[in-house]
C-alpha cells in the first residue's frame, strides 16, 4: 500500500480510497471492453450505460424522484451562476439572491451582468459568519428564484433549514454539501454542485432540476446553455467529461454502500463534532463561524498569532496533516471534511489539535 | 498485459499506451504528494506547475511563441461556438463561416442565436465531400473573423491549406486535427479543440488565442466566458478540470518524445496511405471524400451494399478492431486515425480491408 495523507483540501479534495482503487484497476480496460474508459465513445452503450445509471442512482440517493432530471455538465458551479440568470431571468424577472459568502457574491455578480437582481440578504457586515434567519430574507412575491448557497466554503458556515420561499422557486448551490445528509432536495427548483467536493474529480458539475422549472427555458438561447435541450439530450447534447462521470457513478455507489444519506450525516457530524469539541475546549482556538451555523463540511478557526498558524499548518503537514490553509480572505485554519474524509483522518487532526494547543498555550 | 483493441472511435479516442500507463501508475500517489492528481488543489503549487508546463509545453509544440495564451477551459469545442460570437461579434460585426461540415454548421448555427453572421461558402450541396478553394471563399473585409473547421470528423475532410484572409482574423476549430502535423498557428487568430481526439480524455478545450485578439474582449461580458478573464488567471479562474489537464500534459510529453510534428505528421501520412491505398485499389471500397480534400485523421468510405457494411463492422470487432462505424448522415465506414494510433492498427485494418474486399468481391 502506497503511503496517503489525510487531504483537508476544500477542493478538489480527498476521494474515497475504494474508488480511486477501482479506477485504477481498470484504467487500461474497462469491463473487459478492451480500452479505457476515457477512450470509449459517449455514443457507446458503455457510456450511455453509464449516464443513465448515474442519473438513476442520483435520483435514488437524493430521493427526487422523476419530476427532476440529474445533469452532468461542465464549466463547474462558476458557469451555473452564468447560466441560472441566462435561463430564468427574462426581461421583466429578477432573480434574488441570499449573499452569505464568498460564492454566494459570484452568483450575484454574474447575475448582474445577465439580467435584474435583487438582494434577498447579505451578511457581509458580519463578516459572513453566521446564516440569516428565515425573518432576515427579504423574498420579492415576483421574484424568478431565490438563490441561495447551502455551505459557504471559505468562512465555513452551512444553511440547516430550508427557507420558506412563498412559492418563489428555489435555487441552490450545493458545491460543498451535496448528498452530505439527508435532505428535501424536492423543495429546490434547481440544485447545482461542482463534484470536485463531494461528488468526484473536478471538471462536472451536477445539475438538479425539476420538470416545471425545464419548461421556463427559452429557445431562443444557444443550445449549449440550454438546459431544456442538455436535459432532452440526456447530459450527451455534446460530448461530456466521459471520465469524470464514471468516477462519479463509483462514488455513488461507494456512498449508497456505506448507507446513504442517513448514514453519511451521521458519519460527518460525529468527524465534524471531534473537531468542533476541541476549539470548544481551548481558549486557545477561536471558530470563525456563529455556533448555530457552523458548517459540518468545512471547520474554520483562528489560533492566537498568525506565526501559530503557519506553525500549525507546518506541523501537521509534517504527520500528514495537509490542506490546512484557510482562505486567503479568512485567514487561519479550516478542515474541509467532506463524505470521503475518514473519521481516522479528523481523529489525528483532533489530537494533533489538542497536542498543539496544550504546547503553545 | 491486458488486451487492447484497436480503438478507431472519433473521439473519445484511443489514447497513447504508455500516456494511461504512467497516469494508472501514480493514480492513488501523485509524485509522491501522498494523494491522487484528481485530490490536489488547484491552487497547490502541484497542480499551477502542470498548467503552467502544459502552456509552455504546447507553446513549444505549436511553435506560437508568446504573443499566444494557451487556455484549458470546460464544455468543449461546442462551447467555443458560443464563446467565439459572444467575445467577438459586438453590435455592428458579423461572423463570416465556411460550412464544411457538421460541425461546422453547429458553430455557425450557434453564432446566428449570438450576432450577425455570413456565409463565407457551404459545401452541402457537395454532401460536403470537399474542401473549398480560396477563390470560392467570400470573406467580407469587416468580418470580425473567419471560422473554419480544419478537419471534419464525420465526412473525412481535411484543409491542406490555410485559407488567405486579408487581415481578417483567422479562427478555427481544429477538434479533430490539432497537432498532427506542423501547421503555421500563428496565422490563426484563434484556434480550439475539443481534447477527445487528438490531445487527451474529453472534459477539457484547449483555445490558444493571440494577444491582440485578447484586447477586443468586452468587460461587460460574464466572467466565466470571458477570454481575457480566463487568460489572465491562467485557466485558473475556477477550478478546471485538473485531471484532463494533467493526461493533455501526459499526452503532449509523449508526442515531443516521438519527435514532433514532423515525425507526428510523417506518422499519420503513413498511417493513412495504408487504407487509401485499400480504398484505391479496390473497386469494391468507395472513398466519400474527394481525393484532394481527403483526412489524414477520418478515412471514410462505403462499401457496395449497407448489409456488407454491417458485416464489416462485426467482423472488425471480433478481430480487435472496434469503433469502426460510420456517422449516421453518412452511412458506411470511418477510420479515425489519430496521432495515438499505432501504424500496427492502421496495418492491421487495411489487412482486414483486403481480404474482405477478396471475400465479397
Amino acid at each position: 500500500m502506497e503511503k496517503r495523507v489525510f487531504n483537508f483540501n476544500p477542493g478538489p479534495a480527498t476521494l474515497p480510497l475504494p474508488v480511486l482503487e477501482h479506477a485504477q484497476a481498470e484504467l487500461l480496460n474497462y469491463q473487459n471492453t478492451g480500452m479505457s474508459v476515457m477512450e470509449m465513445s459517449h455514443r457507446s452503450k458503455d457510456f450511455e450505460e453509464i449516464v443513465f445509471n448515474t442519473e438513476a442512482l442520483f435520483k435514488e440517493i437524493s430521493g427526487v424522484g422523476d419530476d427532476y432530471r440529474i445533469l452532468f455538465l461542465q464549466g463547474g458551479a462558476s458557469q451555473q451562476f452564468a447560466l441560472i440568470p441566462l435561463n430564468f431571468l427574462s426581461p421583466g424577472k429578477r432573480g434574488a439572491y441570499a449573499i452569505t459568502g464568498n460564492f454566494a457574491k459570484k452568483a450575484y455578480e454574474e447575475a448582474q451582468k445577465i439580467g435584474e437582481t435583487h438582494v434577498a440578504v447579505n451578511t457581509a457586515d458580519n463578516k459572513y459568519t453566521k446564516i440569516p434567519r428565515q425573518e432576515e430574507l427579504d423574498i420579492p412575491a415576483d421574484a424568478a428564484y431565490l438563490h441561495i448557497t447551502t455551505n459557504n466554503t471559505v468562512y465555513g458556515t452551512q444553511w440547516h433549514y430550508i427557507p420558506e420561499t412563498n412559492g418563489v422557486p428555489l435555487v441552490a448551490d450545493m458545491s460543498s454539501d451535496i448528498l452530505s445528509r439527508p435532505l428535501d432536495y424536492k423543495k429546490f427548483a434547481l440544485f447545482y454542485a461542482g463534484a470536485q467536493k463531494n461528488l468526484g474529480p473536478a471538471g462536472v458539475v451536477v445539475v438538479g432540476i425539476s420538470k416545471k422549472m425545464l419548461e421556463k427555458v427559452p429557445d431562443t438561447l444557444p443550445a449549449i446553455f440550454n438546459y431544456n435541450t442538455l436535459a432532452k439530450k440526456n447530459s450527451l447534447y455534446n460530448t461530456p467529461p466521459t471520465f469524470g462521470i464514471y468516477m462519479l457513478q463509483l462514488v455513488l455507489q461507494w456512498l449508497k454502500a456505506q448507507g446513504g444519506l442517513e448514514a453519511m450525516a451521521k458519519h460527518n457530524q460525529e468527524k465534524a463534532a471531534l473537531i468542533y469539541e476541541v476549539i470548544d475546549r481551548y481558549d486557545f482556538y477561536k471558530g470563525y463561524a456563529e455556533k448555530k451555523s457552523r458548517s459540518l463540511m468545512n471547520v474554520t478557526f483562528r489560533l492566537p498569532a498568525e506565526e501559530l498558524e503557519q506553525k500549525f499548518v507546518q506541523e501537521a503537514a509534517e504527520i500528514g496533516l495537509v490542506g490546512l490553509k484557510g482562505y486567503r480572505t479568512v485567514g487561519g485554519i479550516r478542515a474541509s471534511i467532506y463524505n470521503a474524509m475518514s473519521r481516522k483522518g479528523c481523529e489525528t487532526l483532533a489530537s494533533f489539535m489538542e497536542d498543539f494547543a496544550k504546547k503553545h498555550s
